[in-house]
């Protein structure tokens, strides 16, 4: 089934241990459409500046990723500039210019209405309500979020989260958006707030997802899937966006929810997210192979299953 | 197989946001026995004071502990009081009282030499050496050890760390003993100091285990076990400990390694360490049943296993 991502696409500038580039495509939606085009359909709604050129259309193009959501405005686009240091789970924003993204109000077009699978990156959470409005039909809506919204529109946010199946944060997210330290408690007060699943990402430790009781006909029980021990982080950015892609998209490309669906999809999440690290930007996920995904899954499993 | 281990039999002052308690009996020694005893024949080497009494003696013989390896010397047995805050992983010492502890210079007892499983718990690296030298017939021997002995004996420990097959530490330890931020490659440092298999416990996310290339014949890829997501953590104080008696005691009740062994050993030390949370001190250890243990077990399984 086809899946519709909302967010940002955008340059970055981006510094780490390992090196540093200028100016790399980047944003949410790219990492997460990326991810996502190796196992599903995915379709992009985004607004994007003059300097998106040819070239950049060409790196989702070549993913088969449809673009004709992406709106051209008169401008630059969004532009992201950070640093990394030791600890690679936390970025240091040096420069944010908005560009023409400062007045994004995405419209789905009318030819991505029924799609049955939608996610809402990381955007105003005023925005992410508009789009799950504008996609009553959709199946299963998975969303992001960050601690600026969690701080600044606590109540746009509680709306939002009312209206998706999956949330997909972090654990300071998580923390922060049910102000309790106990990650496990968090978790249940989140879900309590609205969405059916809850996935929290720990970083290099891999990821739970927690389900409120009896969702999805699966049970609360909660699972944890790992990450790979990766010696050489080279770039951590997009790394949660690519596991929200592989998540989202593997579940977009089974016709059913099941709880070892959700099992895979947590697999396959960590799996992208491992491959995004490797390289700069999203230049890993350009050159990635299905065989090379079903291979890391593999030492995935083996990292973690008793025979 | 009998397993032998060394280390402190102490009492604790505990202060946590579920409570305190004053005076009861802690100690690595006695949370490892305690774990281990539900897997195997346990041994204790250790130094107390006039206030270890029947009462405590009772605790570990109840579990069929073997402790004619503790020393009885005059004046008080080693004192710790610590107390917890939001943050489960960390503790802030208030006061150490080593007592007789302080002139600790374990003696293996001639009845226990011939011990094929041992346990050097944390405990001055000369200390750990000397155990060492005295057990050599041994055929698998663990190890843990903290920030203090390695900042301050760091020869000594380099010395001890050559004669072990296994270390168990936590991800601050690792990280600080190999002068390294990044995980992966602080276990890949470790292993060369000696040890042939790495355990890093990381807290609420489980732990690792990193292998030497070709350790006990059974490769080098690493294996992550979780630990259960607990919404109340009454008392972190053992966990460590608890998870090292599960995770050699396993070791020692089979009669051979192989890399399903250790995995195996991974989950009951993640399984032991999740029961000791549960309350103030040894309490939940004390009451434990091998069927509990099974039927957690069961439910890491189930946290991390895919069809």
């Amino acid at each position: 089934m086809s899946l519709l991502v909302v967010g940002s696409v955008a340059f970055d500038a981006i510094r780490t241990p390992y090196g540093n580039v200028d100016r790399i495509l980047g944003g949410a939606a790219t990492y997460f459409s990326l991810a996502a085009s190796f196992f599903t359909d995915v379709r992009v709604v985004a607004v994007v500046g003059d300097d998106f050129t040819e070239k950049e259309e060409r790196v989702l193009r070549d993913r088969n990723i449809d673009i004709s959501g992406i709106v051209h405005e008169s401008g630059k686009s969004f532009f992201w500039a950070g640093e990394y240091g030791e600890n690679v789970n936390e970025a240091k924003t040096l420069d944010t210019q908005l560009g023409v993204f400062g007045n994004f109000n995405p419209q789905v077009p009318q030819q991505y209405r029924g799609t049955d699978y939608v996610f809402l990156a990381n955007i105003d959470p005023v925005l992410q309500l508009n789009v799950r409005r504008q996609m009553n039909g959709a199946r299963f809506v998975g969303g992001d979020t960050m601690n600026f919204w969690i701080n600044g529109k606590a109540g746009d946010l509680a709306a939002m989260l009312a209206t998706v199946d999956a949330l997909l944060i972090n654990d300071t997210e998580a923390k922060m958006l049910a102000k309790d330290a106990s990650l496990p408690r968090a978790a249940q007060t989140i879900l309590k707030m609205g969405p059916k699943a809850l996935v929290i990402k720990h970083g290099e430790y891999g990821a739970t997802v927690f389900f409120q009781d009896g969702a999805f006909g699966i049970g609360r029980h909660p699972f944890r899937a790992p990450t790979l021990p990766i010696e050489v982080v080279t770039d951590p950015t997009g790394a949660g966006e690519s596991f929200a892609g592989g998540f989202m998209g593997y579940i977009a490309s089974q016709n059913h929810l099941t709880r070892d669906v959700f099992k895979r999809a947590m697999f396959y999440g960590g799996v992208m997210g491992s491959f995004a690290v490797e390289a700069f930007g999203t230049e890993r996920l350009q050159k990635l192979t299905r065989e090379e995904i079903d291979g890391r899954y593999k030492t995935f499993l083996e990292l973690t299953h008793i025979e």
